[in-house]
C-alpha cells in the first residue's frame, strides 16, 4: 500500500519502518519537526513535508502518529474525505477524525516504541474503523506487519488495554528505576538484577503470574518483611512503595 | 568439587542441575522430602537419604537450600566441624551455621528458580564465608556454574540486595497478576500484552529505567489519568494501586 505518515515521535518512526520492512511505500513523511521529518524521509528514500495541509492526496492510507495534544493541530489542517485515515492514540476516539473524513480509524501499536532501537520489536495491533471497508484495509495493513497480534477494538476496549499497558509497562518500569536509585545510593551493581528481571517478565509465558507470585509478602514472611522495613528507613519513599505493595500482595485475590 | 545438597526444592534442584553441568558431582541428597529427594538423586544418578544426620562425612562443600522456616531444623541436625557448609537463603546470617562447622558461608542465588523450568537462568551468585580458605572454595564454586556474576556480599548487603529483589521479581509480578485479572474480567487476552512486558524488561539493558519512563503519570496527562480512573471505578483494589503508582511516578527523583 502506499502510505502517508503524519508524525516523526517514536511511534511514526518504528511503524513507518515496519510498513517498509512489509513492503509497503511510504508516500510523505509529515512533520512540524522539519529536521525529523527528513531524516525519516531520507531512512525512507521519500519526501517529507512540515505542514499537514500539503498532505499527498492520493495514499491508501493516511497514519497520524503523534502525541495525543498534537492531533488536533493535525486534524484542524487536513481534508481528505475519500481516504482513509487512522489515528494512533490508545485513549483518543476514532470520531475525532470525523471531520477529516468519511473513512477513518484507529491503528493502535500495543508496545513501547523508541525510535533510536535497532530492533523492530513484536508490536500487537489494535484496530478499528468507521466502516467496513476502512476496517478491513486497516486490518489488511496491521496483518502485514504483526500477523501474530491483530485484533479488532473499539474506543472502549482500547482505553480499558491501556489501563493493563500502563501496568505492565510504567507501573513495571517505575519499580525498575525505584530499584535501580536505590542500587545507586546502596553500591549495588544493578546490573545484577537483569537477569532475575529477564526472568520475571518471561516465565508469565509459561505460567501464570498469579500462580507463581513468591516473596515475603506471599509467604506472610513478617520476619522478613520488618527487617526489608528496617533497611527501608533510609528510604521514605521506597519504604512507602514496599509497605503498599505488601498489603496489596497479601490481599490480592485472583 | 563433590557436594552434598539439604533440601529438594526449587532452589536445590536447580542449583544441582548448574553443579552437574558444570562437572561436579553430587554426593548425596538429603531431604524430610523422601519423594522429592529419591526424584532428584535418581536425576542426578546419586544417594538420597532422609535425615541431615546421616549426611556423608567426606563432601567438599554442603549446600543447605532449604526455606528459612526450615534452616533451624537442619542445623539443630548435622555437626560437619572441619567441612564448608553454605546456606542459600537472603536474608538469613551466615553465623546461624557457627555451631555446625568452623567453615560456613553462604552461597545465594539471585534469580527466581523453579525445579519444572527445562531452563537452567543465569544466576548471580552473592557468595561469603568464615574465613578465607571458605570464601575461596565458594567463589570457585559460584565461578564454575556463573562465571559473570560472582560477587562477594556481607549479611548486611545481602539483605539490601534481597529488597531490590523484591521490587524487580515480586511486586513487578504482582503489577503482572494485577493486570492478569483485570484483563480476564475484561474479556482482553492477556497473551496480546506479553511482547509489551518482554520489551519493558529489556530495554533497561540499554536505557536507564529513570530515563525511559514513558505514560500518563510522568507526562502529568490528567486527562488520561482521569479516564483511567473512571475505568478503575469497577475495581477499587486496582484503583488504589493506580493512584499510589501515579503519584509515586510523579513524585520521583533519579
Amino acid at each position: 500500500m502506499n502510505i502517508v505518515i503524519l508524525g516523526s515521535g517514536n511511534v511514526a518512526a518504528v511503524l513507518g519502518r515496519k510498513f517498509k520492512a512489509a513492503g509497503h511505500k511510504i508516500l510523505q513523511v509529515i512533520s512540524r519537526n522539519a529536521s525529523a521529518a527528513s531524516e525519516l524521509a531520507y531512512e525512507w528514500d521519500t519526501e517529507s513535508a512540515n505542514y499537514p495541509s500539503i498532505a499527498k492526496p492520493n495514499a491508501d492510507i493516511y497514519i497520524i502518529a503523534v502525541s495525543d495534544d498534537a492531533i488536533d493541530d493535525v486534524i484542524n489542517n487536513i481534508k481528505l474525505p475519500k481516504q482513509i485515515v487512522a489515528h494512533t492514540a490508545a485513549s483518543v476516539s476514532k470520531d475525532i477524525l470525523k471531520t477529516v473524513t468519511d473513512h477513518y480509524g484507529v491503528f493502535y501499536p500495543l508496545q513501547s516504541l523508541h525510535k533510536e532501537d535497532a530492533d523492530l520489536p513484536e508490536t500487537p495491533i489494535f484496530f478499528d474503523g468507521s466502516d467496513e471497508m476502512t476496517k478491513k484495509k486497516l486490518e489488511a495493513l496491521a496483518n502485514s506487519i504483526s500477523p501474530q497480534h491483530v485484533t479488532h477494538a473499539s474506543d472502549d476496549a482500547r482505553s480499558k488495554l491501556h489501563v493493563a499497558a500502563v501496568f505492565v509497562n510504567n507501573f513495571t518500569n517505575h519499580l525498575y528505576a525505584l530499584a535501580e536509585n536505590y542500587c545507586k545510593r546502596e553500591g549495588i551493581d544493578f546490573n545484577e538484577l537483569l537477569p532475575l528481571i529477564d526472568e520475571t517478565a518471561s516465565r508469565i509465558k509459561d505460567i501464570s503470574p498469579s500462580r507463581s507470585q513468591t516473596g515475603p509478602a506471599i509467604r506472610h514472611d513478617e520476619e522478613t518483611i520488618e527487617k526489608h522495613l528496617a533497611i527501608l528507613n533510609a528510604y521514605p519513599d521506597l519504604k512507602k512503595v514496599y509497605e503498599f505493595l505488601t498489603a496489596s500482595i497479601k490481599g490480592f485475590k485472583a
